[in-house]
């Protein structure tokens, strides 16, 4: 038995509660080491009885390590267990919190992990409705200009070219325009980048965290967004910029004018004084940016001001959650608080955080809900975009991200293939419409949340910032309407499927530019195969069924012919 | 290379601020496998510069395992990294969030994984007194009777037969009498089982948590008891009963009586109605102990109460800190709650779990400072005592030990050999004196906080409970005055030791029935060597230094004579 690769620790992700009487435990091997991987569990204070005995499944694999997993239940929800690993040649191996040892113990309590009680207050409790949402992300300058009335000085005209500066005048009355446009695309949550007050066109330098930036409408055209979002049957995600303010933020606009004496002091993070916004010797979001000074969110006032901010948009105006904006850099003390604190105003409430890398301290499930998932985004950039990685490792990245959260938080990862942050995915892969079909099936197909950047759905290209901030298209002629099209039909089926919305992932088969993935719910398992050839591929289906898409009949072991650059759907 | 056994994730103990401008960043790898570790960071945002490069320390080997360590510093505190890893063929392969690669990239800050900010709220902050303390736990009802006027009903005459139910009319004057012997002995730290009124003997079933059970004494006592320990330089740990309380605690009571229209139903956990200590159907410590109700901790009212308790006694008695029964039972965000009313009301206070088993998920700073280190007792009753494992297995329990807590919680382990709810440690030893010095010499030498069970120090034997929580002897004639003075030789070296406590911690040697452990400080290092045979042994030296316990000089390569279960401390 390879025992390096053997890996438990009784806390998330390998032991947690997956409701308030069932415990989830994994356990982590070399792939295909084990025959057979057992867990043997009891309560902890059952001195007499044996041991449950249950077999845990294999769950996940990368080229490294298989996961296995399984859920145990006991009535005092104390449990006390250890693992029973057999290898391809039957050898046995127990394996507790000593490590491995040969034989059984007499006293095999002595030593067992321990995941001493499921308490309530630690459940971590998923909003049901989150998991089963598609996410349309606009950037509202961009998105519409619904009342030129508003429009900022110097507007350029719509679809005109871009610069850093760039205003257009898209606001909330236009987002409101064109709630038939999102509900007959079919998307069900809208997330807008920052509205409030900011001298920016992309907002995140927050002047007032307390109403809309006039460019954009007022606190009631927000309010009126809202609803009419709620009468559709969409929410509304604002964004929360809590790692820095601008700063004609009142509270550093009175660092700079009394210096060492404002009050204010303790807010930021000044190198020296006096502050000066020309040497910017304070502490600033990334480097150099003077507009964005450094909240310091350790300080107990900053953090009570904030979490009004975040229950006033929620009690107030009605918001469905929030996204974090560099939520990786404010602690993780604030943001336990800031769990409390939402939930409470709205236990059906999400919380996102943006961070683009591996963010297992903050998805504990006393923090955020999930991410916009940036190593999904990179993953898929790689393989279907740029087509410089092949799909072994393709799997391991996704495989690796899966197994190091919940299964409750990786049913709510932001599935994204781009944003305002990076290239649009059209413009990743070389304008290869194919490619990008390929890419959204994948989304659509795999587990969490699909996430669509305004645009993509019918054809928007864009390079680095700011040019993928571009201009919606409205005119039906400029778009591409068969893509458009081709969204609104992943987006149907996949939210009338059970087993894409709350089925069960596993990887079928990843080997250079094929894919295969089987989402399985009791009432429905759909097979999705994924050719990410420039040549036709002729696969054999591993199962009988109906093509999601063309309605063709299959059956197991028939050789599909796929095109280059394709993928089926096979309701099975 | 052996892939299977390299770990990393950017989260403690693998990653962590160990202040708030220096993060320690940990790797895992195969033993003997890597013959160069380094680590290549800098600022998360800087684009341009090159990465720093770090070499990593060996710091911890288990059988199995390897682990890598360095403190890495930048000026805005926010880190990306990624690991350049060597073998002993000289093979190289980097490490970041995807895994392995073979050649370095271009951009390599992409995949590289992140400690995204140092956040002055997330540092963890040892109180630093506590590192360099010993402990003696007292069982107040065994320990002496000061005031004869308070015992109980049905006082036995001391040191006579013990029988669960016995009462010995120990209390709290009786501790204060003997501050001069605990003073002379050295021991720098007070912790007492439950004060609180109860009707049992140990008092974990609280009836009161606002004042002192009458057998033992009042508050005033407490109060006067606790002075005098500050007095003489000792502090005062009380013991935390928050799992459950008595039946006869006043919710309890309530409940009983007014059933399913009590005030306080959500206080406990009740199977059915009527609830009654004859059926035992509602939820209770352990199994079957009507008189321990679980409390709810997971409702605020409850938590609440307790949090005032919790600061009553801290900040209106003095104590220094809390000792937690069944804290594993109690849920972690009660324990946040907690730390943050403890540590607001005196933040020099100490917050100790009792945890009998592997406690990462309670020990990653925002909750307890550490835990009573019963996988320590279980590795020195197996070494030292029942003499059943070797050195081998001994000391990869240790370093597991180790290895999943950040260094200055190990620091804080409260290492013990025997508590009231173990045999005692002569005992578990066969009544070998020269076994029991043996594993006290190991206690003060090693990295943590030595602890002495009550009597232990003067010899006293002890089965199973309720055995082991006999009476302290006090007779000069009864006791072993020369293991005594043994114990008060140890406590001496051991505090006036930089390198004991708190220097760093490193395994020498661990070999059949021989150990050898380095402590490098600065300003002093102490080489301490075990000879656990029954038979003598010739050792070595690989330093050169001075007996630190009779004065010989030993030069490196000489070869050390040592006793059938002996030690030696060398300072070098």
């Amino acid at each position: 038995m390879n025992k390096y690769a053997v890996y438990h620790l009784p806390d998330v992700p390998y032991a947690y509660p997956k409701d308030d009487h069932t415990l989830t435990v994994r356990l982590r091997a070399a792939r295909g080491d084990l025959k057979k991987c057992v867990i043997r569990y009891k309560d902890r204070y059952d001195w007499t009885s044996s041991f449950y005995i249950k077999e845990m499944k294999l769950k996940e694999s990368t080229g490294l390590f298989a996961f296995f997993e399984a859920n145990v239940q006991l009535e005092r929800n104390r449990y006390r267990y250890y693992f029973e690993l057999t290898d391809q040649e039957g050898n046995l191996l127990f394996y507790d919190e000593r490590g491995f040892r040969t034989h059984d113990l007499e006293k095999n309590e002595m030593t067992a992990f321990q995941y001493a009680y499921i308490a309530e207050a630690d459940v971590y409790e998923q909003p049901e409705w989150h998991g089963k949402s598609v996410v349309y992300q606009i950037f509202p300058d961009r998105f519409h200009n619904g009342d030129p009335s508003i429009n900022p000085p110097g507007t350029q005209a719509w679809g005109s070219e871009i610069t850093a500066a760039s205003k257009f005048g898209g606001d909330l009355q236009g987002i409101m325009d064109k709630l038939d446009y999102l509900e007959d695309l079919g998307v069900t949550v809208v997330y807008m980048t920052p509205v409030f007050p900011s001298s920016s066109n992309h907002k995140y330098n927050t002047a007032d965290y307390f109403s809309i930036d006039p460019q954009f409408g007022s606190l009631e055209t927000a309010k009126e967004l809202i609803r009419k979002c709620h009468e559709k049957g969409m929410k509304v995600i604002f964004d929360a910029v809590f790692n820095h303010t601008g700063s004609d933020f009142f509270a550093f606009k009175d660092l700079l004018e009394n210096q060492e004496n404002s009050r204010y002091k303790d807010w930021y993070f000044a190198d020296s004084y006096p502050v000066s916004e020309e040497k910017i010797n304070y502490y600033t979001f990334a480097v150099g940016i003077p507009e964005m000074p450094k909240l310091n969110t350790s300080n107990p006032e900053v953090r009570d001001y904030l979490l009004n901010v975040a229950e006033f948009w929620i009690k107030d105006a009605g918001i469905d959650g929030w996204r974090l904006d560099v939520s990786d850099e404010v602690d993780h003390e604030f943001w336990r608080a800031f769990r409390k604190r939402v939930k409470a105003a709205n236990p059906e409430a999400v919380i996102i955080g943006e961070i683009m890398h591996e963010s297992s301290a903050f998805l504990k499930g006393d923090q955020m809900d999930s991410i916009m998932n940036y190593p999904f985004k990179g993953a898929m950039a790689d393989f279907f975009g740029t087509r410089t990685i092949l799909a072994e490792e393709f799997d391991d990245i996704l495989t690796y991200n899966r197994t190091i959260y919940m299964d409750s938080v990786t049913r709510q990862m932001w599935n994204l293939v781009g944003s305002h942050d990076t290239k649009r995915f059209m413009t990743e892969c070389g304008e290869r419409e194919a490619s990008m079909r390929l890419a959204a099936a994948f989304q659509f197909a795999y587990i969490g949340v699909p996430y669509i950047y305004y645009g993509d759905e019918l054809g928007l290209s864009g390079g680095e910032e700011p040019q993928s901030r571009n201009c919606m298209i409205w005119d039906e002629k400029e778009r591409n309407g068969d893509l458009l099209e081709f969204f609104k039909k992943l987006i149907h089926i996949r939210k009338s499927s059970k087993a894409l919305t709350s089925g069960t992932y596993r990887t079928l088969y990843a080997k250079e530019n094929l894919f295969m993935m089987m989402r399985e719910h009791e009432e429905e398992t759909i097979l999705a195969i994924f050719n990410n050839r420039e040549t036709p591929a002729e696969v054999t289906s591993p199962a009988s069924g109906t093509d999601v898409l063309d309605g063709a009949e299959i059956t197991e072991g028939n050789v599909l012919k796929m095109d280059p650059l394709s993928f089926k759907w096979i309701r099975c």
